[in-house]
């Protein structure tokens, strides 16, 4: 998500805001740009380049804008362009635009109630969901409804919200999702991570508090206090794998909290061998740190082809068979007799780590041992990071030796909990708690429909 | 350039080995299959992927093929789809397929010859140029034809050429440029970089010797040599940049040199400092193996946005001087405070370099140390690698403190030609002689007409 | 609208039962097709090709189907595919799918009771409207809900609904817009303009009748009365111009009726000249007439350029003024010297009558009298047809001679209301009315709320 | 083809010449601009509005141009941009670009010596050849060499050539194909048919004469002779068929004479019938005109589906079998119970008429009597029609009986060779001659190598 409230380019930085956060999804993208009258919205599915491909900044103009791009969680079959956000609700009185990240977990309750009372959701997103609680509240201001709605709400979830006159800043009571907000300039900027302020050239003011609603006008900032401030936790997922390098979590920097992941991985699990390498591209950082903390050279004995994108032609069965590579090539040169010490930052089905070590063996590893810069997943995640069920989940259901063998590996050994811990915490306090009920099942917020399939 | 020669998915296998060498040119991409009978082309401005987007293998087949990757040289406009290769040339006897990589020092002068003589060229291709000195030889078979017409040529060249009822692979008297040959099974191929041998499962056999014809038909393989053999001088920048980090040249990991530049680079130029970063992609090896040898730590300082393509849309100068970041952010959180080596591969200009000195020091480097992993580039190549002519080249016309000053560091120094060698050079030997006029002058083949833009 | 019940290839038939109807509308297009359990939808803006051209009809399966062309009424800004029909309405009970023809005139109040109940209307459609009022019903079926929604509604209107197990058919108490229902084989077929069964292979049964709800499913057809039934008043632009001239409306065939109306025009406004001609392609039936009636020579001094699509690159003004012609060109061998007599459908605002009076005159013509073969339009519809509103309607506020000196005509002459009926009514029936609003200023149903614009 | 020399629009208004003809050929189009210095060449598969979607008329500027529609002949397999006209030849002294229209009967054999003697030839257009002709010529002027490649020429033939600073305008000896010349403002203009000179508000000057070269440059026109000049043999099918009805060939109009060809049919073979219909668009004519002489009433009963584009999809056979309709549609109400007379302006192999009189009686026509407004085709075309060969050509090989009997008809008759010249010819002079080849096997030039298929 992205947000820039006061800039006469608002959907341009918007768009270059959205540039810098494309790994956070690839379904879709959109920018709802406000000009004080209209909140006028461009959408569509594929990524941010494809979308705005014929988008005309000139035209497209306004003084605020909001923008989101679109992750699809795993279940979530509807690829239609209708769930694409930012969300438009136009009514006689006002126009309210919506986008969010993270995910209900009451939102299926809360749908059934608004449908027997007569309403029409079109879309399985929790802005929708949100658009329809605000339009059924009978409070006078869309601020004071906006409250309202957010109160029956239980997740994890950050929105912006824009109306004509105002930006909305949502955080969750428990800062799960990350949110950031910034100043270039005069204007306001709001980004789920901070190398969306450091492309549009802007500077990181502070997080958005856990239960905080801002609300960002021509007037300034106000801070709302819409629900108990419960301690932050921050998805440690967020470290492990789905933000940038570049980006601050926390204030931590999310390379060298990995790096330093890899550094305590290689004191709980040191192993004899002749190189280090990472799975491209988020492992790399810890396996920097593993290889110098340990003392082994880091090779690239895997290689990223960087030219695959969405119209490559897969490769044929037949030809899978006879030996064709897709996205990853192991560097023979470099781990032909060689024992390597293969780096990932997480695992979840193992199918790509039994592909890799596969890979690795053929192109003549001697010995891989597999070390993963994080705790073993064993929970599903119920609030917005695509994972697997339970029962898919290798480390759910398997011991380490079992794991080590299914995916082809000499030996495995994960990150602890403390060690992740020591890496990615900078101090002792209240904000800087981090959720990592994927990894022990302790759930900030309760999940009353505990359905195996969180989605 | 990649060649198959018997093998049932001789198209689609050429897909990949393009694939695999996408780096070494995004201009254009075609692919000319041959089913015995007729040589089908299959060709297109743009990216592998967008060329074949729409293609159909189980139609376009054949058991042979050739196939070639546009990469543009300085100066030369023509970006029409007409200049993308291979070439299909026909006549009422034989039909013909040209593809060639490098460049012909001569070219101008045999085209007027031809032209005086009322042929017709319709590009600026070596190709074509070589098509008509076949097609205006009175030898009988192609075979004997195409000797002629290459005794004809100076400078350096790779030639893939076939007929209905062969391939024919070329490397020049020099070996300038590389050209690999494999086994698939049955199958021959043909490759610039190994990387493709090993993205279609292929094995390694030989690289092609200079002044060697090789002639593959359904009777196997023939090696003729077209020229006195000269000492194999292969382009020293395919180790420094051009080529994969996963091939091999001269049976040396490209990668593996890399590190080995890096390591050199750190014993002739050692600086004080307290992190060290690389230029994505090229440099990550050397600066790797310059942090292990000195023993600082290596870190991710700058980023590459991985999502910047073809439609992405340029900020306008305002933007960009408001402080819209491009193609590579640097991480404030490495680098704030910090005296920072940044290791990079090469400099042409100089303008890459000083932006992204820049970029470190507005991230809050206090100092950068620039050291560039190969020997400073003084003179322009007429062999086929797109470089500045000699008044733009930053090293031809400065001292070390001068380019430290164009491009605001602090300090340069650059990797020696020995240094070079001795990263790169597997044994001494006639095979494994390279070419360094860019660096040194010394310029393997005559360069008659000295041009100041070799192109 | 088309829509088709119990056939194998309900969608593929709808894409071609569409394309029957195209000249309906060229904005966008969507076709819903039921496989019993689940309403898939294929929609986009432009023309049923475009929208279609990437459509697999072998996966887009379903025993039943309905469908949409999108035509735009005056002033309806809203070019977004949200408001392109069928639009599907997802519950958890329950799926529905609506397209509707014709325009509401209570709407707007309509809308306005529902969100103050909290609803949400996302687009301007009366497809949404009824949606709401369906889903806001306490009755318990689909039907009742559906007769308890229609009978809210005031206008001219036909709804086709299709839930899982039924399709559901609808035409207003005064039967403004066309529907008729046939069979193809066992199936039912649906369309506003029987062309459609035409191309499709099926057989005409009826015309719904005013007031009536088809409820079709796998038992068969039912016919519900939801409303009192009222005199039948077909709109008269149906067929004037709108329809094709191969459908039949009230057992009329279109063409012989607009054959008709040139005839008895003929006999109203004769006049001396040399040779009739027509105003491509609406006018030619009524050219033919008038010419065949009056003894003179139909000719083709009007011709229309076939190739002007959406990517027609429109001439400058500079161009223009240059002489650059558009649309349509006059045959100069065929005007030259000559008095024309020039019939046209219709006239609303007069631009298009003026420039080609312009273009005959150019081309030589010694006097052009024009012939209009249907009454004066001098009020707005209400009732579905994009037309001006009563400002610009040339015939509300001009004696003829002031049309003819507006649009530089030597004289101009309208059929009248009686000459009108004569050729397009049968038989004097109750389901033989006509609607003649945009003409008379009788509007069968009150306009409430007499805007100027009906939009 | 067209072409303008000495306007600011040039390429704009050749894209508005291009769109008049766009009848003349749909496989691709192209245009080159010529700003004095460069000749810029925009080309493409396709319609002119899918070739220049994306033109940018104010970069793509010169004062003269020439452009040109692709119009494949039978048995011309290449479907490749290359062949697509006007080609552009670049030498060192001269840029030179060339379209052409009709076909050069002994090409095979030019081709032949010039490959002989070491020339490429890499499409099959008669351009290319005339360019290696050209360029072979030791004649020192562009001029006088393509003198002397013309006199080499034997066939039907117009060229369009172009080079920095002239434009040189051809005309085969017996002017076989439609050339003419005129004038916008100060502008030269030249066009195949006359329709392109009214789009573009050119007037008319004459037609090219047979063996006639126009050499245009700033200094004005020059009209040489290069051939003896024969008698005029327009070809008869341009009036029959081919061009458009606006356009004037030899100065008489193309609707005209088809009408009166119509009257001299409905002279020469009367039929009692109720009503006559014509087959849209080219027989519509004549149908009149057929009507109009014997009286009775023309109506329409045969409607063409204006929507079928590129992308329609076309029915599978199974729903073609249930009725599905495509381009053509019987009007019922028209031709049901009746003994229609149906118009058509020519028959080839058969297979439309036979479609058509089916869905005629299929529509309830009682009978269907066909008449040809033409002579029957029994000889190929050598000359540029895309026809069959002599074995498809249904009139070729069965008599008036067994055409009737093979299409359904109930009769059939075609107008004589004399009732043709009557309806055409203007006035006895040796301009006014035609080619009818196809119908009397009198071919003006004599075919040497008479393969059966003439392409």
């Amino acid at each position: 998500m992205f947000g820039i409230w006061g800039h006469t380019h608002a959907a341009a930085l918007s768009y270059y805001g959205l540039h810098a956060q494309q790994h956070r999804g690839q379904e879709g993208a959109g920018v709802v740009v406000n000009d004080g009258e209209e909140l006028k919205l461009h959408k569509g599915l594929g990524l941010v380049n494809d979308v705005f491909k014929h988008a005309d900044f000139q035209e497209f103009t306004g003084k605020a804008a909001i923008a989101h791009i679109r992750y699809s969680k795993h279940g979530d079959k509807n690829r239609a362009v209708d769930s694409v956000e930012p969300l438009v609700f136009h009514s006689r009185s006002t126009s309210i635009a919506i986008a969010d990240s993270g995910n209900i977990v009451n939102g299926e309750k809360l749908r059934e109630e608004l449908e027997d009372n007569g309403s029409i959701l079109q879309s399985a997103t929790d802005s929708e969901l949100l658009a329809h609680l605000i339009k059924r509240s009978k409070k006078k201001s869309n601020e004071t409804a906006i409250i309202e709605a957010l109160q029956q709400l239980k997740g994890a979830y950050t929105f912006l919200i824009m109306d004509q006159a105002h930006m909305y800043v949502v955080n969750d009571p428990h800062g799960i999702r990350p949110l950031s907000i910034g100043r270039l300039g005069e204007a306001y900027v709001v980004a789920s991570e901070t190398s969306a302020f450091d492309i549009v050239g802007a500077t990181f003011e502070r997080e958005v508090l856990p239960g905080e609603l801002l609300v960002i006008s021509d007037e300034g900032l106000k801070s709302v206090r819409f629900a108990m401030r419960e301690q932050r936790r921050l998805c440690a997922m967020e470290y492990v794998y789905f933000s940038r390098p570049d980006s601050d979590l926390n204030q931590v920097n999310v390379h060298a909290s990995r790096k330093r992941m890899g550094m305590e991985l290689a004191k709980e699990a040191p192993v004899e061998a002749d190189v280090v390498t990472g799975v491209p591209d988020s492992s790399i950082s810890a396996a920097i740190g593993y290889a110098e903390q340990i003392g082994l050279p880091y090779e690239m004995g895997i290689i990223k082809n960087r030219y695959i994108g969405r119209t490559f032609i897969q490769p044929s069965q037949e030809l899978r068979e006879q030996g064709v590579k897709l996205k990853l090539s192991p560097v023979r040169g470099i781990v032909d007799g060689k024992r390597v010490v293969m780096i990932d930052d997480s695992i979840v089905r193992g199918t790509t780590s039994k592909h890799i070590v596969r890979l690795l063996k053929e192109a003549g590893a001697k010995e891989v041992h597999v070390r993963i810069a994080s705790p073993a997943i064993q929970n599903p995640c119920y609030y917005g990071i695509d994972m697997s069920t339970r029962e898919e989940l290798i480390a759910a259901n398997n011991s380490l030796e079992e794991i080590a063998e299914l995916i082809g590996a000499d030996s495995i050994e994960y990150l602890s909990v403390e060690g992740m811990k020591q890496a990615i915490v900078r101090e002792k306090s209240i904000h800087q708690g981090i959720c990592h009920a994927c990894m022990t099942g302790e759930y900030p917020v309760p999940i009353l429909d505990k359905r195996e399939d969180p989605f």
